[in-house]
């Protein structure tokens, strides 16, 4: 079977069976993998890459590239509560590039990772036929203070760090070609894909503290992440409401979309966590992350059962484990 | 100016000057990357990627991919004395490639790993044009174990762990059509271009044992491998001999070629460690490779000056710092 048959997901399922046989992986099939130092302490690992031809928005600069391979692996260390320590960049390069470009994109990354308090230590360069670029995160936690996908309880609150659409708002105008209703809508969405942020302070402080039982940053879109949630932890997800951004609805409104479907469906590269909070613990969590300059939305519940359903009016609809199929996976 | 024009030396440079403003790598220039956890070990880290277009050879088998990809990352610990902790791969994919072929590439890479002691944690898939695999591996060492490429001093021995020219062979074979004087020395050669070993034993013991001054692996190439030492020593080197595989000279005989010259330019992909030892370690030295299985071979000496040169019979002729243009490298 060929890859763009068999999608990410087994393709990944497939390539883990053959791996981790000497099972020192604290993680298991997770967004980091983290091997224990033997004193307590864990270190955490991750690795997410950039390639041009899936990834390559129009319009985006070389300093957007650095910037989102740094965010996209920092996300994930948001997610797990994990510091970064440093960053590796390898990076495949056609021969015609120029160095000035190459040079803008590290410029990218160094400054997005100055903002999350590590630095870019080194990294490798190839001649390649088009531009990939892999960043390697590394860094250190206690390894009770991980933050797995797994954890989540029947009872627990479901939250979210912010409001969604933004970068499916982005996404309609930049590939479907769909008009913007004001200039400030599209700049909105535009900043939400070229300069993305990643959530550290909240995930590192809920974590710190103690109180999520199961989290996942949003970058797969918000449906598939609250799909790999629900079955990483062998719960259901009933959504009862939804975060949605300004620029979203004025968007929706402008073409007679709904939002909540291009909030569930059309986004992704979307850099929030989505966490599980048992409710004893909301209010304290609630002050933790506005406690770093963030807000925690309450969005629904872990029920018993499996899969993901919301609340739509009088109705519980099936929320379906799909993203933005067309700019990026395989299938 | 285009990164083909620039050079590989030339670029890493330039993106070297944009990172590291935290200042927190211990290693400078060198062939890892690593950072004190403040206890007085320090954390490795290392990426290096096989590129489709740039490191095929012909006949590699998808195992073969796997394997180098972790040798070529082992390699380098090796040369700084750290013996891995773990490692990650990412992929980027052509849809149409076969889940098959990186489940080999995968195994091969799982197989070499357990080889050196650890394992493949995870990685990552993205959607390419070409196949690019980027290995990063990692591990920790006391910080004062750590061995650089900096560190040769005036009086110091040279010596390598093997002989060199199989790759050359290789090289010869599989990319200028070059025939085999036999098929033994085709197998012998093509063996070291597709299941290479990496001297992490060697590297490890010498480390720990604190008996070398400074240390590179061979992989850019023997003379390249020597200007690099030398260059960051701020020394010269005297090259008074040159351990050459059989393979080599019996190739070199056949065709009537100067072996010294396939050995010192024709080669690269070769993982031997170039390292400095005072002479009142030497002894010493020997033994501890000796004890890992290995052999260290004396080559020259560390002398005042600047540059490589070798000793020909009554001639001391320059080495110049150049490797297998054609196949490695921008220029």
């Amino acid at each position: 079977m060929r890859v763009g048959e068999a999608g990410e997901r087994e393709l990944i399922r497939a390539l883990l069976r053959v791996i981790n046989r000497l099972n020192v992986n604290l993680m298991g099939y997770d967004d980091v993998s983290a091997c224990s130092l033997g004193d307590g302490r864990a270190l955490v690992v991750k690795t997410d890459s950039f390639v041009e031809s899936a990834d390559m928005l129009p319009g985006m600069l070389p300093e957007h590239v650095g910037r989102k391979l740094v965010v996209m692996n920092v996300s994930d260390f948001a997610a797990k509560g994990v510091r970064p320590l440093g960053m590796l960049i390898s990076l495949a390069v056609p021969e015609d590039r120029e160095v000035e470009y190459l040079v803008r994109l590290y410029e990218g990354a160094e400054e997005a990772a100055l903002e999350y308090g590590f630095d870019i230590l080194g990294g490798d360069t190839s001649r390649g036929e088009e531009l990939v670029a892999s960043g390697f995160l590394f860094g250190i936690q206690s390894e009770d203070k991980l933050v797995r996908r797994s954890g989540a309880r029947v009872g627990d609150y479901v939250a979210v760090t912010g409001p969604f659409g933004s970068t499916a708002v982005a996404f309609s105008i930049l590939l479907r070609g769909l008009e913007a209703p004001s200039e400030r809508v599209k700049e909105e969405a535009l900043k939400s894909v070229y300069e993305p942020h990643a959530r550290l302070g909240e995930g590192v402080a809920l974590a710190e503290a103690g109180l999520v039982t199961a989290s996942i940053d949003s970058s797969d879109g918000l449906a598939a992440s609250l799909h790999e949630l629900a079955e990483s932890s062998g719960v259901g997800i009933l959504v009862e409401s939804l975060p949605m951004s300004k620029c979203l609805l004025e968007f929706c409104e402008y073409h007679g979309i709904n939002p909540v479907e291009l909030a569930l469906y059309g986004g992704g590269e979307e850099y929030e966590l989505v966490v599980t909070v048992p409710p004893e613990s909301w209010g304290e969590a609630c002050r933790v992350v506005e406690g770093v300059g963030g807000h925690l939305h309450l969005i629904g519940r872990v029920v018993e059962g499996r899969g993901v359903r919301i609340v739509l009016g009088r109705e519980v609809v099936d929320v379906e484990r799909r993203g933005w199929e067309h700019f990026r996976g395989w299938g």
